[in-house]
């Protein structure tokens, strides 16, 4: 199925031997450490889409400012992805971006068209249509580069979480055309057209590993790789249409503990935690101790406070905190998150609030 | 909790001792024997949403009369629930209505927006407005019960499912104005004020429950609770919040069969047998083996077909409708039917060939 030859990608990807994950400022991180079930000096905890909507800080700075532009341009980036290290004292900055900026920066006609999601102009289901996707290089996120480095350094300690969209979840977004909820085309085109599944896969699971690859490259300690949609498959197909895909992203950055997420993938943990990774997100239907037994000892997990349970009001969201902290008791690795992405309209000093909590350790 | 006290439904619930279940005109077919875990001729399949936007005869029939004008006008709800029994031959009807017509029917005002869903002009979120629910009567419903003894001569000797939304997804509706993807009103209010939850939720389940009995006591002759969103609790929640509720509906029908369904409920199924149903109805991310293991040998199995997958062409279908027999081999009980309702764009053709199939047995 992997007919073509993925272009050799940018010489930055020559990791040196001394990874800043051995050596550099982030090494002693607790993120760092949990991730790979090391000891820590309390749980580290982060929150998906902490970079965004819910700080009025982020609302004020986007204003006028297109989600895309904001994701190509360097201090942007920057600036963002530092204000709710700032503000929440979270264990990691997430890289702000979108998972289809790589898809936009090798040449694809999308637009992120705000209350809708992602709208790809020429929605790929064909062939000819996988064979215009080429090889992602660093020329393409040079912008996206140069964050990462400005950023680095001013997080000092603070490890940044360099993030891709999975090959599955962006091929449904090129295939249906923009977020769907049934997913029909992209099923549709796997079982009745695996061969250009699969090529279509195999294309989006290279630039998503060179993608995380370069973020690592250029000064990350870590990366997250998103299936967002994975959960509307079941285990079979996800095991055989997509995670050989899942397992090339991943096999890019073999020298950064990668974490794994997906949303409502109860189903699938074990079939994601064999994609090649340290840390397996769990979302909140699952609690961390199922989802430990499913995965097994090999692995950390990430997760699993719901996120609209942020809107209970003190008292519920400390005790579903404890909760959380309660079910990890016995993992051998956990960084605290939420099971999904912050909502828009949460209130952000509650997530202040869930940091000092995680911090305090009940 | 339940500080209040339902007002005495119609004399029409006294169902007579002789149930149409045990000697009536539909109490040798195959759906009713699969769902008792009884002997059957073949498979029996039907699809969820089988009445509806597939079927160009429903299109033309629906063109220019909104949604809820239809659910309430007797001629409009039997012709179209016979639609897919004439076309496709499937093993039953399932009763054309949308899971707010017992609200619209006691006065709450809402409306089924084409494209967005049901919306609820003022969204229910404190003790007052629960107070405002008021318990079902047949008067309520006359037109669906019309509907429903026109249909079931018609139907001969092919069961009529009644149906119902469940008091959580119902709840969803109601408090958050609308359909919702995190359901964080939902979710807060059950958790910050769960006196108010327990008690909109009680009163949710005494008319869904009355609803399901009206349309047994009317001539259906099996039900199915919709949980269309219980899928977005973990199942700690769901057993506190939600299960006693389904329980409380599901009791008003212990004379006919009653299956009981959400989507991405593979966490909840053990729970949702737990409620008081003959069949568990399982989505398509779950193989049925393996949901037969979740709740038992004590109940039949209803599924499991990706809707999704009614795209990818004759020959994956065939290979899919075989899979999930397969799966079903060692039932005690199964119903065929999609993991999901239909979607709008399947070709009613493909969905013909499935019933053909799954009668042929493999």
């Amino acid at each position: 199925m992997q007919d073509f030859q993925v272009r050799t990608v940018d010489p930055i990807l020559e990791l040196p031997p001394a990874h800043p994950l051995v050596t550099g400022a982030t090494s002693g991180a607790d993120l760092i450490n949990a991730a790979l079930r090391r000891p820590v000096s309390r749980t580290p905890v982060w929150f998906m889409r902490q970079a965004g909507r819910s700080l009025p800080e982020y609302r004020e700075l986007r204003s006028g400012i297109p989600m895309l532009t904001a994701c190509f341009t360097p201090e942007l980036i920057t600036e963002i992805t530092l204000q709710p290290v700032r503000r929440h004292g979270v264990d990691a900055a997430i890289f702000f971006s979108d998972i289809v900026v790589p898809l936009k920066a090798i040449g694809i006609d999308l637009d992120i068209v705000p209350g809708v999601g992602p709208v790809v102009a020429e929605p790929i289901r064909d062939r000819a249509a996988v064979s215009s996707l080429r090889a992602l290089t660093a020329e393409d996120v040079e912008g996206v580069l140069t964050a990462v480095r400005m950023l680095v350094p001013e997080l000092g300690p603070t490890p940044l979480i360099g993030f891709a969209g999975a090959p599955f979840t962006l091929a449904s977004y090129l295939i249906e055309g923009g977020p769907s909820k049934d997913h029909a085309a992209t099923k549709a085109l796997m079982v009745s057209e695996p061969k250009v599944w699969h090529e279509l896969a195999d294309r989006l699971a290279h630039i998503a590993g060179a993608f995380l690859a370069l973020q690592v490259a250029a000064g990350a300690s870590a990366v997250q790789l998103f299936d967002s949609w994975a959960g509307a498959l079941a285990e079979r197909d996800y095991r055989e249409f997509v995670l050989p895909h899942s397992r090339t992203a991943l096999s890019y950055v073999e020298c950064a503990p990668r974490i794994h997420f997906g949303v409502g993938t109860g189903e699938l943990l074990g079939a994601m935690s064999e994609a090649g990774t340290e840390v397996v997100g769990v979302d909140f239907r699952v609690p961390l101790a199922a989802a430990a037994d499913r995965v097994g000892p090999d692995f950390a997990l990430q997760g699993n406070l719901d996120p609209a349970l942020l809107f209970a009001g003190p008292e519920a969201v400390a005790s579903r905190v404890a909760q959380v902290l309660a079910d990890a008791a016995n993992l051998p690795g956990h960084i605290f998150n939420l099971g999904h992405g912050v909502l828009p309209a949460t209130d952000p000093g509650v997530l202040t609030e869930v940091v000092a909590q995680v911090h305090a350790g009940s």
